[in-house]
């Protein structure tokens, strides 16, 4: 949560001028994801969001991720839309950076959220994937299965500093995982980061999802297992079941699970649990102590990790 | 330029609710000001930048902070207007700490002023000092000719560190302001730190002042000798005596110096570039390098400073 560039007003004016905005009315850097630079502008037109992609993202993916916007906009889904310039380029260069101007959604993220809202995740997720059926490009996950080994191998080593014995832990899982991976659950494209901050409401009503930059092609039970573990633990990271039902509801009601999503959905769970376990052990070790950006805890999702461990049946997230 | 402190979502609706305005429909955290935590919101009722004080900032001095605000505005200053709840209270608390609402500003600030721009600051900074000659409250400035010797006191066994034989300079700087200083100049409520991303415009148009949060009661000619400072400088911390001519002629259309204000001003205009020599060697010396907040460099000051030295007569500045 930084705004890493700082961004010249003159080539801001033009830049904006490009995308045919008019006017620039205000800017402001935000606090919103972790990866890249944003500013929210308001023009002549209207309020946009105006992103910077630092180097965490890869600028050969990001025709992915903005043509996933516009193509799940145009197919109705609230989520921000990629402004065109004149010539049809969604993408521009601002500050030596690839630059982008999307659309600003209202709606304020939950950190605390009740059943009713992760019903509406859940329809959100099931929608998106049903809209992005018939999107045309692809995106491997390099947080997938495959990546998740190499990962774990540029922190082992310090991997007992964050928490002893969390090595053997990990590698044991891994094992597991690379064995009993199921590889023939229906895929599409995936949100793979449908945490809290990314899904907006105004009220208890679900106004839109935002960032899609870990967006990719993988098992669409996975980006629910993703939700199980974002949405549906308490704060003692114990999994609440009111919460999982909701969310499992809230997706079935678009798209059933086939039997063999439903037996895969707890081995999913751990596979996602150790995914964000691992990132954030990667980052917790490699973030300087000083830094102000808040490292998050891995621990968190070890928790989350070991409730998946007990669960055998897929019913014990509360799916119906 | 940190969000320094998260909100829980819910305390903001409650927050926000108390203020008489309605539902939030957006809330994000933004880049403005380095001593508070900010968020830009928007309700039913309008766009707001929401500010919680932390600890740079003294409890005490915030009802003549917000109250100069309020003043300043009625006089139709634009500036922005803290929002009072129901029984008339402008300040509140949110997650711990001192909060308030105040009106959201348009414009954007212009990281390279040209004449034009300074013209406006000079006649806006003149306004200001007009618009606050009858408010009732007063606050001393803490980072005024006082507050230079205590402060240098905190880093002096370490300012060399920064260049060599700064230490002595600033020491011998500091003897001379504190022999010469007038003390008998006109004075009223100054802003003290009208610096670029404090002024917004659009298009070449001021639309506003804001960041009160220095304001104290001084000699009127300091604030435009920190103006000078802040505007009047080239990249190469070489005066422009054409943004100089223009911010002087900018302030002189609404007051004219009088010849104690014309003959202090290059002395005030050392102690203004010393005050921020001071504050950034401070806190350069203060700020974990890997910390994501940008150092400002404290040889800026040092150029400046030693720039005014040379200067024995306002004409020199553009003063007409």
């Amino acid at each position: 949560m930084a705004v890493y560039t700082e961004v010249d007003d003159d080539d801001l004016a033009r830049f904006v001028g490009d995308y045919g905005l008019g006017r620039l009315l205000a800017c402001k850097g935000i606090a919103e994801g972790v990866e890249n630079t944003n500013y929210m502008i308001d023009t002549d037109k209207g309020r946009y969001i105006l992103t910077l992609y630092e180097k965490r993202v890869a600028e050969k993916d990001l025709p992915f991720f903005l043509g996933l916007m516009d193509h799940l906009a145009a197919r109705g889904l609230n989520c921000p839309l990629p402004v065109r310039k004149p010539d049809g380029a969604m993408l521009g260069r601002l500050a030596g950076r690839p630059a982008a101007i999307i659309t600003f959604l209202e709606g304020v993220s939950h950190k605390h959220p009740k059943p009713v809202h992760c019903h509406a995740v859940g329809r959100a997720l099931a929608e998106m994937h049903a809209a992005a059926a018939d999107f045309s490009l692809t995106r491997a996950n390099a947080l997938g299965l495959a990546g998740w080994r190499p990962l774990f191998d540029r922190f082992a080593a310090e991997a007992d500093t964050i928490e002893p014995g969390l090595h053997a832990d990990i590698a044991t899982e891994l094992s597991i995982l690379e064995r009993a991976w199921p590889h023939d659950l229906p895929r599409g494209v995936i949100h793979a980061d449908l945490f809290d901050d990314n899904v907006f409401f105004i009220g208890d009503e679900l106004s839109g999802l935002i960032d899609f930059y870990f967006a990719c092609n993988d098992a669409l039970a996975y980006d629910i297992a993703v939700c199980l573990n974002a949405w549906c633990f308490d704060a003692s990271f114990r999994f609440d079941i009111a919460k999982g039902r909701a969310l499992l509801a809230g997706y079935q009601s678009v798209r059933t699970l086939t039997p063999a999503e439903r037996e895969a959905l707890p081995l999913l769970a751990r596979g996602a649990a150790l995914r964000f376990l691992l990132t954030r052990a990667y980052d917790w070790i490699n973030t300087p102590p000083g830094a102000l950006v808040a490292r998050k805890s891995p621990a968190e999702y070890l928790a989350r990790l070991r409730a998946h461990r007990a669960v055998t049946d897929a019913r014990q997230y509360g799916l119906a």
